[in-house]
């Protein structure tokens, strides 16, 4: 998979670490950036959830959760001081034969332009860079055309889990 | 969900681990025991799972995902020095909001004795104490009856996805 996601200048690697990349948005007055790094504050995080109409989680679950994941991306709208979490999405698995999406989330206010598409390809250089075999996620009925569209294959019979290959 | 699964006598919890539990089988010269903590031989694992019709895997792979993974459980055959491994079955996951099972597998010698029924009960057991609030896990299509009976859910549309919730 060749990425279209581009290096950030080194004051932004310097913020949201070495493998962050830049997301590219209609509006060119906004920087949005994807980090594996940069930290969450879990209740701005539980906001951004709940703007895209999933319900609160108890903070230290989502902590714990967080911690025993396999990755963490969030999509940071930036601020040298204060940056604004616009996207997120988290994988769970072994990193070597598989690996699961969840929590897959662009605030509501930024939908519509392809963040979600770039936050996905992120997602997958970085289970690929990792060696991980298979990528499952659940997709809802609303967004199985989404994933589709980016190479995604559904399973026999019609069902709501789909799978990545690596390449 | 409570246990069907004995707690064995002190010398086999030092052995195996205080989370040990036996599990019952029809001949009784056997004694077999849950363990999540008695390390694996990872050519006798592959050797195992090579037994039930899976390909092998690289060892050095083996070895990353079983560290990665959130619970690996063996079924071992007791011996006071060379005990043998039967079973076994491992999650992935954040053991908060969901896990998954993988690489669930009986040895063929020791098939169609209720050992994989107890094998379930002792992971969803392990899970539930960690409080995962969902496991899922993909299941072949001849199996598929097997997880059913057990209280598995699939979801709508047939596929192959089963869903386990914490009671």
């Amino acid at each position: 998979m060749t990425s279209p996601l581009v290096l950030p200048a080194a004051p932004l690697l310097e913020q949201y670490g070495e493998e962050a990349r830049l997301c590219s948005c209609a509006n060119d007055q906004l920087t949005l950036v994807f980090s594996r790094r940069h930290p969450f504050d879990l209740v701005e995080l539980e906001q951004l959830l709940e703007a895209v109409g999933w319900s609160r989680r108890p903070v230290r679950r989502v902590r714990k959760a967080l911690a025993n994941s396999l990755l963490t991306v969030g999509l940071w709208r930036h601020d040298p001081r204060i940056p604004r979490l616009v996207g997120f999405a988290r994988c769970t698995g072994d990193g070597v034969f598989e690996a699961t999406v969840w929590d897959v989330a662009v605030h509501p206010l930024y939908q519509g332009s392809g963040l979600g598409s770039q936050l996905m390809v992120y997602v997958l250089e970085a289970l690929e860079a990792m060696g991980t075999e298979r990528v499952s996620l659940f997709a809802d009925p609303g967004v199985v055309n989404f994933y589709q569209r980016q190479g995604w294959e559904l399973e026999p019979q019609q069902h709501r889990c789909a799978f990545w290959y690596a390449s």
